[in-house]
């Protein structure tokens, strides 16, 4: 007889951006009148950059005549992108990372959520809390956990790394030794970011303790100050513990476009076993390369018209970011993030629970955010703005909870 | 301390294309002036069709502009695409599949990898022998075998069905009742079909025994006779124990372009619980969708322009088809394949083992084609020839193979 893999059922039902859906809309159907500004969800709102549309135009081109058709890509991806990637978001910052440590993927989302598969089930795997939800699910449908508590909002056998206000948004070192240590900085949920002496002391204690950090840079492209590191790799010895996970989708507007990369370095090396083999092996079995359009699309990313329009790209939501964490710090709201990353991190006033003030926010001035505790037990109390609305309607959505 | 899985450690090298590539490189270097002509890849040479080319074009348009641009896809795929299929593929031919019921994804290689994923470890599994290798090898990877067998050339612990000329290439029911049946039809690498009748049979040994069948329809589009059956849930009752898996790749020329579906239908459900939601979350857990502008290509695929295109393009590779059984034929082999599929399968002349048929072919007359035996032990003594070169090449190495 079949059966299934009961791991998946440990998982609570994802109800946070669908409830956040039912509630928006109950609203907007009692209240026609009213307009609603979402600063919720982390998608872009920008079109792409015209070298993008240029560039993705042309392959569109290519894939009409035989001559220049191209058909299944390389296991790794193009050449041509990644020795791109190498040479700008490695060599240009002093990080050895060559083009075969890096495969080219249909985005940071499919890699973080099947990197563990090349890792044993009974590793030990620590997460930020809060975190995004995909390093935990995953894990737990993999079989790396036990069973869901309702009432904690967490699982057993997760390590669990709280970040709130006290330690700076930081995770500090748990008291059991993980196996698989999942970070992300600059920080999906909190905008926080970690400096180069900071990550230095989990690269150290990972090749000490023989763990693996799976490091997410998704949000690289935000960084504004001098000493936040863009790579992992700019620490010394995290070549040989670990794995880069990096996508297209903010830096360059790709949400809708699907490209990402991950870095799995030759020497990094566990249980006896190159992990870059584990992972080649993976990609070339159960992927068949991102579109050649899209990874040609990528490649402009890298040219000077490209990074032109995308520093402004940034720019205009860093914008943004400035403007949510000013004007809710001058009306009194305890905020961080905003400096290095596109999220603002908010202390829901008056002790209220997250959900309590998703409702106020959306009654009183139909604002939209993010529940904090949707991302974990520890972001309770918390709420999530996005810095990816347009100017206009960021604009205006702060002015509304200034006068609130 | 971090272990690694180490079930990928049982994979055997993947050889066969890698020796195939070394193995004419190194003739080619040898002799320079020799045309080699190559019936080897399955991949496509035919540029997109023009109703593709413009849909690209448009999209790509669209997402050159705030007002028509799209970040991240639904979950599921968009609504003009899944509508389209459930319409095209199912609803006309009398299949009730409604669109909720369509998963859209980067390609059949990923979905027939990533489908086992929703079982149990435990669970047994049937394939055909020879076969697509990534059947075998992701249920390797998750631990569904025991250790590799060099000398029969197969893993402990999985059902090989024996698919050879004395049974008309078709899988016979195993001694032992499999949990996981793989049926790919028309067959990749032997050409064979699977008529209405006899594929009902391994329905109702599936719903008998509870098995699940996963049905991979990758070449559905080069069916020619009448009674072989598009979509397995053109039987009764395949909807209570089929999965099927559709390529874009084959029927329209996306290899390089990447865009699939599974369906499962919502009365499929074993152990309890309902295999349409666990492979729901799994796609909204570990995927992000088709890109926008693929999607819409996709649905390109299904306007009147498109397919109209698309069978022009589709008979252009059955020409070659025919040409190579035609001529084969002519020339003494014993060859099958090639009416409902892209596929010819040859068996060796002269007791020629699939390897020194490869070598006497690609030194006798510079054609290369893929040796049976790396499909499995029971490809052993035959070969295969793609009908997805150009007409021209085709044409002239059947020519040279008929005076070899």
């Amino acid at each position: 007889m079949v059966t299934v893999n009961r791991n998946y059922l440990k998982l609570p039902g994802s109800y946070l951006f669908s409830t956040i859906g039912k509630k928006v809309n109950a609203y907007q159907s009692e209240n026609p009148d009213k307009k609603i500004i979402r600063l919720g969800i982390g998608d872009v709102t920008q079109p792409l950059a015209p070298a993008i549309i240029e560039s993705l135009h042309e392959g569109v081109e290519e894939m009409a005549h035989a001559e220049t058709f191209h058909g299944y890509a390389p296991d790794l991806g193009y050449e041509f992108l990644r020795s791109a990637i190498s040479r700008n978001d490695y060599q240009a910052r002093g990080c050895d990372i060559s083009e075969d440590e890096i495969f080219v993927s249909d985005g940071a989302k499919s890699d973080s959520g099947n990197i563990q598969e090349i890792f044993g089930i009974d590793n030990k795997v620590a997460v930020c809390d809060p975190v995004y939800p995909v390093y935990v699910d995953t894990n737990v449908m993999a079989g790396r956990s036990g069973e869901y508590n309702p009432g904690r909002e967490n699982f057993d056998g997760i390590i669990y790394m709280p970040c709130r206000e006290e330690n700076g948004f930081l995770p500090e070192f748990p008291s059991e030794v993980p196996d698989l240590i999942y970070l992300c900085f600059p920080n999906n949920p909190t905008g926080s970011a970690i400096t180069k002496d900071e990550l230095q002391k989990w690269v150290d204690y990972a090749n000490q303790n023989g763990s693996v950090i799976i490091y997410d840079a998704a949000y690289e492209a935000y960084i504004s100050e001098e000493n936040i590191p863009h790579s992992i790799y700019e620490c010394d010895g995290a070549k040989t513990c670990a794995i880069e996970l990096k996508s297209f989708s903010k830096n360059a507007g790709f949400t809708g476009v699907r490209l990402g990369y991950t870095v799995v370095p030759k020497a990094l090396e566990r249980d006896g076993v190159k992990l870059h083999s584990l992972w080649a092996r993976r990609h070339g079995t159960k992927f068949n390369g991102a579109p050649y359009i899209v990874q040609k699309a990528g490649a402009a990313v890298y040219s000077e018209a490209g990074k032109a329009q995308l520093k402004e790209q940034v720019a205009y939501y860093m914008r943004n970011a400035k403007v949510i964490y000013e004007g809710l710090s001058e009306a009194g709201f305890s905020v961080s993030g905003g400096v290095n990353a596109p999220y603002i991190w908010l202390k829901t006033p008056d002790r209220m629970t997250s959900w309590e003030f998703f409702d106020y926010l959306l009654e009183k001035v139909n604002v939209v955010g993010t529940p904090g505790s949707g991302f974990g037990a520890h972001g309770e109390g918390y709420f999530r703005l996005t810095a990816f609305g347009t100017y206009e309607n960021t604009v205006e959505a702060i002015e509304r909870m200034k006068k609130m």
